[in-house]
C-alpha cells in the first residue's frame, strides 16, 4: 500500500501542498521543455525547501502568464504552480471560489487542494492545509455546479447498516450514516424483532411536496376575491394548467389557501415523481403564479415561499396536511418475542409508550414529536441516501403508537409519519456513494414504470426502519427500568401503575 | 499500488473482496510455510477465478481453524480468507457485526471489506459487496465502540467554506457539509454583507443541556409531595450533590417539574463543559433519581427520558426553555450595502421578513420556525464539526427579525437561536475530518481554561452564520421578485406594501 | 313600586320560600274547601311561624297525596306546600331535577323556587336559598328541555354597548356582556376612531362547522383504503348523499382525513345555514358514518367526536382550516385620528403590534393567539348575543396586523379571525334577552331569503368590534408609555427602535 | 304594580320609555309646583300621546335647564323628562355615556332605561327601546365605574346546580351559568360516580399570576446585560423589592426572562391572594419596571403587556409554565360504578380517551387542549362565580388521563389543569349574583386567615367538577357507541382494539 493511500485520512496533515508542488517540480526537472519549475512553498520549518532553484516566480510574471492564458482561451491557471495561484488570490487576482473554473475540469482536485492553501493562511488557526480534512480522490465533477460551492474536500460519516428488516415481504438493509453510537445496534435489534412478528405493514396515505408563496394585495376585498378565484374549480384549473406546464412529473394536487389582513398565501401540492421535488414545484409555482398575476394584475408576490410551505422549520401544517410521503408502518410482535428479544413486556412498553411518547410530548408543548427518536434513524438514512438532512425538521415528526392485541398477549405497534421528503434522483443523490446505499436498497435513480415509486419504497423503508429504533429504544429504556426496579424492589411488573384504592381524602397538599 | 487510490470513490465497484484474495493468494504462494492458500471469491462473471488452484476450505475446515483460534486466544479471523468468512458468517458461525472483534483492532477495514460481502450477498441488489461507497483508507479506530456498529464504510459529504465572517471581532471560515447546491454560496454573500457593516456580535443568553424523566407515584398527593420537595431549597441541593457527584463539568442550572396525573416529570438543566452532554447529564440525571428514590421509595421512574427533555423532536418547552446554547447575533448592515452586496432594499427585506418570517409562520402554526432556513446552514456546519445532525430539530430553532434604523436608512438584523446544541468533544468530533473542522476554527477539543467556552464559540459562529444565510436568502427572494416586477410593471418599489385609500364599503365578498 | 318587584336582585335575600308559603296560606285560608294549609318553613331565627296552625303534613300524608296525584295523572305536585315538596325530596320520594315536569309548566318559577331550598338544606353554607341570586320573573320556559337543567336562578351579566361602529357601510351598535371595567369604553373609543377612517370594510373566507370522529380498523391496510375511499369522488359522493339527508341546511363542504396508526380521523365541514350547527353537523356526521360502515364492516366508530373536530380546545386544525365563519376585516385609519382620538402615533402603533402579537406570541409559543385582547371582545358580544362562551377558545383565534400606508402617513390594519362559531338560530339565541340583543343588531332568527347570511353578518360585526378593541388597547399601550417616557426621557418617539450603529464588537457578554 | 314586574324579562318589549314618562306626567299633574310637564314620548303608532298636553320641551329650553343645572351643581338632568333628555343627547350637548353622572347615583336605573332610547332611536333597528332585554330592578351601583360602561340593561344567564361533588372531603354544589342543555345534568352524573369512588383528590401545585412587559435595548449586549441582572440574586431582589411595594398580597415568586433580538420579554409571576389578579400584578410590574429603568436608563417599555403573560390568548407558555392555580385532580371509580352510573367499561373508557383526548388532539395540532369539553365547565362555572369568562382560553387547557387500576377493575381518572384563573374579590365578583353563588360555595370574598385559599378552594372545586364533566361526556361517547355497536355487530366489546393477527404483508395500498 502506498504511503499516499495510507496517510489519507488520519495522516492527511502531513500530505500538503508543498508535496504536490514538490512532485510537479520533479516533473518539471523531467520535462524543462516546460516552462519555468516553481518551488514548492516555505510555509512552516519542516520545508526544507531549495528557494535558489525553485523559486516563486514574481506577482507580476504570475499575473502576465494567467492574463494571457485568459485571452487564448486556454485553462488559464494551468502554467502556474499551486503557490503562484495562492499568490494571485492573495492579491485579489483570483476569486477561490472561481478555481474549478480557472483550472479546468480536469484538475479539479488541484483546485481543491489550492484553496485549501488560499483558505488556510488566510485564517487565524492556518490550520485548513494541513488539517485532517481529506480531500484526495473524490469525484468532484458530480460537486461542482450541483452540490456544493468552495469546496476544501469532503467529511466522511461512517455508514454501518442495520437489519436486514422485511418490510412489505421484502428483505432491506437498513442504512445508517450516523456517528451516535449503539444506533445501528439498537435499530438492528428493533429489525430482528419486527422480522420475528412477520415483518412491518406500511400505507402510503400521501404523497405530496409543497411550495408556499405569499401575495400582497391592494385590500381584503381584492385578495378575498383572488382566494375565492383560485378555490373555485375554474381558477384551479387555470393554475393547474399553468404549473403542469413546467413539468411532466410535477402533478398538481390541491391548492390550500389563507388570508392574513391583505396578504394571501397559497400552499401548492404537487406529486414529484421520484425527486424531493423542491425545485420542481419552485418552477411550477412560478408559473401558476404568473397565470394568476394575469387575472388579479394588482397583486405582488412577496416572495416564492411565505413560510407557508413550509420548508425545514417546525410548523403545524406540516403535521396536519402532511408533506412529501405519508407512510404508516405497522406491526405485531409477539409476546415472547417481546420478552426475548426486547427484554420487557407488552404492558411494560405500551404503558411507557403513552406515558413518555403521548404524555411526556403533550407536557413539553409537542406538534408532531410524539416518539422517542425517529429523528436518529430518519437522519442517518437521509444522510446515507443522499437525502437533505436539514429536511429532517419536518421530516421526522412522527406519532409513535403501542397497544397490546390478541387479548393482551402480543404488542401492536406503528410509526405514522406524514412528511417524509425524500428522492431518489437530484440533490445529494447524484453522488456516487449515495447513489452506491440506493443501489444497495433497490431504489437508484427514477423508477423506469412507476415515476415516483422508487421515492416512495425509499420512505416506506424509512418508517419501518424509525418503527424498529422506536421498538428498540423504549424496550432499553424499559427494561433498563425493569432490571434496576427489579434489584431494588424485588417487584415483578414495576413500569405499570401501582395498584389504586379509591381516593381517601385528606389534608390538602 | 496507486491506481487502487485513485479509484477509491466512484471506481470502487471494480475493487472488491476478490482483489484482496487475490492478493492474499499471491501472499500465501510466496510463504508456503503458511496455511493452506484460499481462493477468492466467485461471485460474479466477471471473477476468472481459477478454481483448481485456489479453493476455498469446507466449512468444516474452517470451522476448525476458527475455534482453535479462539482457543488459543489469537485473534480468531486471521487464518481464514474473506471468502471463508463469509461461509462462516452464510452458516450462521459467526456474527457480522462481530467481525472486528474477531479481526482484531489491526484488521479494521478487512473486517469492514468482509461484511460488505456478508451483507450484499445476503441482499436483493447483492450491490454493496461492489458498490461506490468507498470504505478503504479510513480510520475505522475511532469508530467502532464509538460511533457507529456495522460498518460498512462512509459516506462522503462535501465540504465547502463560506465567509470569512467577523463574529465578535474574530474571523472564521464557516465549515458547510452540504449536498445543497448554492447554500455555500448563498452563505459567502451573507457573510460579506455582514463583514461591510462590521460584522455580527452574539450574546449567549443560556448554555444547559437538558433531560426530563418521567415519574410514577401511586397518588397526585404523594406526587405533589415529591414535587413540592424537588422545588424546595433543600431537595434541590440534595439532588444536585447527587447529580454533580457524577461529574466534574456537568453543573446542576436548575430542576423544572411538572405534573400529568400521578406522573410526574422533571427536567433537569445543566452546563455539560464542552461537551454536548447528553450522556453526562443521564449519570447525573441517574444518581439524581436515585437520590430522590430514598426520599420517595413509592415512585416508580418509568424512564430516564420522559420526553421532557426535549431531544429531537419539536416541542415548545425548548424553544420556550432552551437548550444547550442559547445564543442571539445581530448585525447592522449599511443601506447601500444593502443594494448593493444583497442586491435589494431595507424596506423590501423588512417587510418581506415580517410577511414571511413572522406572518407567514404564524399562519402554519409554526413553534420556533421564525425563520428561512436556519435548518440549512446549521445543519451543514454541524455535518462539518461532528455535531449530532438528529439534532437540528431543535438546534434549527430560530426567529430571525428585521427592522430599519438610523431613520430607515440601515439594515438591522437579528437571530434568535435558543436551541444550538454542540460540543466539541464526544460524539463525532472524535472523528479526524470533523476534528480537522474544529481544529480550523479554533475550538478543538476542550477550552484548556475555560470549560465550555469553545463549545460556546462554535454555537456563537452557528449563529452567525445562520444570520448571514438568512440575510442572502431573504435578499434572494426579495430581489428576485423586484427584479420580476420591475420589468413586468415598471414599478419601483413594488415588495412594500401598495397604497391604501380609505375603506370604501361595497357589496360584500 | 311593589316591595316584591324592589327586591329582586341584591335585596332577593329577604325574599324565600317562607314568604311565598305565608302568601299561600292566606290563600289556603281564604279556600278551605281546598286541603288542609301548609305551614311556612322554619328556617331561621327569623321566621316567626305559628306551628299550631299551619303545620306540616306528616311524609306520610304527603306521600300519600302525591301518588294520588301520580295516578290522576294531574301535576303532582301542585297540592303540596313548598316545604312539603322540601321533605319529600329530603327523603328521596321526588328528584329536584324533576320538579318542572311535577309542578306542571304553569308553575316554573315555583320548581325553581323549591329546588334553591332543597339544594341549601342539603348545602355545608345553606346559603342558596336566601341568596342575592335573582330567579323570579324568568322566562323559565325558554331554559327547561333546551338550555339549563336543575335550574335555580339566573346569573346577569351587565350589558353595555360600544359603538356604533361601521362595518361594510352600516352602522351597528356593539352589546357586550361583561363585568370588565373599561372594556366597553375602549371598544367605544375603538370604534370612533375606525368610522373616522370609513369604518371597517369585511370579508368572510370561509363557513363551516367541523366535528371530527375517530373510528378504529382492524389494520392499516384496511383504515388506509377507507381513508382513500372517502378521498375518492366516488366515497365523498356517497358520504355526501348520506350527510345531508339529515337537514335542509347542512351541506357539506368537505372531508378531511388523516390516520393514526389504525385510528382514522375524518373531519367533516358543513355550512349550518344560520345555526351555529354542532347539533347538526352531529347529526349528519352519523349518518354518513353509518354509510361508510356498510362499505367497510370491520369500522368501529370510537367516537363522534374524536377531537379533530375541535371543539372548545385550542388545536392548531381550527387556525390552519377554519371552522364555522372565517373573516377578516380591515381599515384605515387616517394619521390624525390616530393622534387625536387614539392619542398615539403610526409608527408606534405598528412598531408596538409586531413586536407584542407577532414577536411576543411568537416567544409564548402561541398558535392563533397573535391578537392583544380579541377573547375579551369577542367573548362580551357573544354572552350578549346567545353564544356558547366555552367556544371562544377558538373563536377568538386572532391575528391583528398593523402597517404604516399612504407613505407612512396612515394606519393600516386588520383582524384574521378564521374560527368564529355563531348562530342565530338555537342554543342560547332562544332566550329572550339575548334575542333582544340579536334584533337590535337586526339578525334574529333564520335569514329569510338567504339562510346563513344572519349568522354570518354577526361575524362580521364581532371581527369589526375586535379590531376596534385591538386598536383601542394597543392605543393605549402604546399611548401610556409615551406619555409617561416623555415625561421621563423627553424623547419625541421612543417606542420606536433606538438608532444604532456599526455593531462593535467587544467582549462577549 | 305587580303588573311590570311580571313584564320584566320576556314581556319587558312593552315597557318603555314612554310608560314611565306617562307616569311622570301623572305626578308632575299632581305636583303642579314642580317645573312644566314633560310629554311622553311620540316613537311608534302605539303611543296614542296627548300632544297638546304634554309637550317636550324646545331643544333651547332644555339646554338652558340643563346647563343652570349644571351651574348650580345640582344633578344636571333632574328637571328634564326623558325625552327631553333623548333630544339633548340627539342634539349632542349630553353624551350618553355620560349620564350616570348627569343624573346622579339616585336615578341609575332612569340613565339606564334613557340610554336605551338614545340609542335605540339611532340604531337602524330601532329595537333596543322596547326590547326584551331586561334592565329594571337591578343594582347598576355596583357597575357603574367598575363592571361596564354605556349600560342598557344586563344578559341573564339560566343557572343550574350540579352535583353535589365531593371535592377533598367536603361536598360542594356545583353552580353552572349555561345555555348549554344537558350539560348540567351530564355534569351531575359524573359527579354521582365520582362521589361513589369516594369523591376527587386534588391538589394545587402552582400559584401565580404573570404579566409579561415587552422592552426594547439599543442593542442585544445591553439586552443581555438588563437579562443577566434579572436573572441575579441582586437583580430579583431589586425588582422583587420594588414590586412589592405595591400591594400586601402580591408576592413576587419569579421573574423569566426571553430575548428576541434587542427585545426583552418578562414574565412576571406572583401571588395574589384571593383576586384574579391582573390588576394587582400590574401595578407590580410597572414599579419593578422603574428599577430596572434606573439601572439600564437606556430601555424602552413598548408596553406592560408583551403578550408574554400570556392573557386570553392561547399560548404553550402558560400550559408549560403554569398561569393562575395549577391544580390536578384525581379519582379512583369502582368498576362496577363505571357500568351501572357510567353505561360503559373501564377498557372502553381508557380505550376512548387515548385515542380521542391524546391522540385525536395530538392529530389536531392542540397545545393543552387534551380533554374532551372542559371549557364547557370551567366556562359555566366561572359565569356563575363572576370569573373573567374571555380567561376561559388559557384556563379551560386540561389534560385528561384514564387508566384501568386494581389489575383492571377500577378506572384511575384524573384532570390537570395548570392555569385556573380565578379570584373571590374584584371582577365580576362583586356584583350581587355572582357573590351569592360563591356565598353558597363557602368561598366568599378574602379568606379571613389564609388570603389567597377562598380563590383556590375555588379552582379545586372548578378542576374536580370538570373531571366529572369529562367523565360524563366520555362515558356516553363510548356507551353510546357500545349500544349502537352491540344492535349492530353483537360483539360484546367493541370499542378495544380488534385482534389482530402478525402482519401478512400484501400488495401495496
Amino acid at each position: 500500500m502506498s504511503t499516499s493511500t495510507a496517510q489519507q485520512s488520519s495522516a492527511a496533515a502531513s500530505f500538503s501542498v508543498r508535496d504536490l508542488d514538490l512532485k510537479l517540480k520533479q516533473v518539471r526537472l523531467a520535462h524543462p521543455e516546460q516552462s519555468l519549475p516553481s518551488p514548492p512553498s516555505s510555509n512552516g520549518a519542516s520545508s526544507p525547501v531549495d528557494r535558489d532553484y525553485f523559486h516563486l516566480r514574481s506577482l507580476k510574471e504570475c499575473i502576465e502568464i494567467y492574463e494571457d492564458a485568459k485571452r487564448s482561451k486556454s485553462e488559464s491557471l494551468a502554467l502556474l504552480s499551486d503557490e503562484e495561484v495562492v499568490l494571485l488570490a492573495d492579491n485579489g487576482k483570483v476569486a477561490p471560489h472561481a478555481l474549478e473554473k480557472l483550472f479546468g475540469m480536469n484538475e479539479l482536485e488541484r483546485a481543491v487542494r489550492t484553496r485549501r492553501a488560499i483558505i488556510s493562511r488566510s485564517s487565524a488557526t492556518k490550520a485548513l492545509e494541513s488539517s485532517s480534512i481529506p480531500y484526495e480522490n473524490y469525484d468532484y465533477s458530480r460537486v461542482i455546479g450541483a452540490c456544493c460551492e468552495n469546496v476544501v474536500g469532503y467529511i466522511p460519516i461512517p455508514l454501518g447498516v442495520a437489519g436486514p428488516l422485511n418490510v412489505d415481504g421484502t428483505s432491506f438493509p437498513i442504512p445508517m450514516a450516523t456517528a451516535e453510537g449503539t444506533l445501528v445496534a439498537s435499530t438492528s435489534r428493533g429489525c430482528k424483532a419486527l422480522n420475528a412478528g412477520g415483518g412491518v405493514s406500511t400505507v402510503l396515505v400521501g404523497d405530496a411536496m409543497t411550495r408556499g408563496p405569499a401575495i400582497d394585495f391592494p385590500s381584503i376585498k381584492v385578495a378575498a376575491q383572488a382566494k375565492a378565484w383560485v378555490d373555485s374549480a375554474e381558477g384551479y384549473a387555470e393554475m393547474k394548467a399553468a404549473f403542469e406546464s413546467t413539468s411532466r412529473f410535477a402533478k398538481l394536487k390541491s391548492l390550500k389557501t389563507a388570508m392574513a389582513g391583505r396578504t394571501m398565501y397559497i400552499r401548492f401540492a404537487t406529486t414529484t415523481g421520484d425527486a424531493m421535488g423542491m425545485n420542481m414545484i419552485s418552477k411550477g409555482t412560478e408559473k401558476a403564479l404568473d397565470a394568476m398575476q394575469a387575472r388579479f394584475p394588482s397583486m405582488v408576490v412577496l416572495a416564492l415561499s411565505g413560510n407557508y410551505c413550509t420548508d425545514k422549520k417546525p410548523a403545524a401544517i406540516n403535521w396536519i396536511e402532511g408533506r412529501g410521503k405519508s407512510v404508516v408502518a405497522e406491526a405485531v410482535i409477539p409476546g415472547h418475542i417481546v420478552k426475548t428479544v426486547l427484554k420487557t413486556t407488552v404492558g411494560g412498553l405500551c404503558n411507557l409508550n403513552v406515558k413518555k411518547n403521548l404524555i411526556g410530548s403533550a407536557m413539553a408543548g409537542s406538534i408532531g414529536g410524539f416518539n422517542a427518536h425517529a429523528s436518529n434513524i430518519l437522519t442517518a438514512i437521509f444522510l446515507a441516501t443522499g437525502q437533505d438532512p436539514a429536511q429532517n425538521v419536518e421530516s421526522s415528526m412522527c406519532m409513535t403508537l403501542m397497544e397490546p392485541t390478541n387479548n393482551g398477549e402480543d404488542l401492536l405497534c406503528s410509526v405514522t409519519m406524514p412528511c417524509i421528503e425524500v428522492g431518489t434522483v437530484g440533490g445529494g443523490t447524484v453522488l456516487a456513494a449515495q447513489q452506491g446505499v440506493l443501489e444497495m436498497l433497490g431504489v437508484k435513480g427514477a423508477h423506469p414504470q412507476q415515476p415516483g415509486k422508487n421515492a416512495q419504497t425509499l420512505a416506506r423503508v424509512i418508517a419501518s426502519a424509525v418503527l424498529a429504533g422506536e421498538l428498540s429504544l423504549l424496550s432499553a429504556l424499559a427494561a433498563g427500568h425493569l432490571i434496576k426496579a427489579h434489584m431494588a424492589h424485588n417487584r415483578s411488573q414495576v413500569n405499570t401503575p401501582a395498584a389504586s384504592v379509591p381516593v381517601t381524602p385528606g389534608p390538602r397538599v
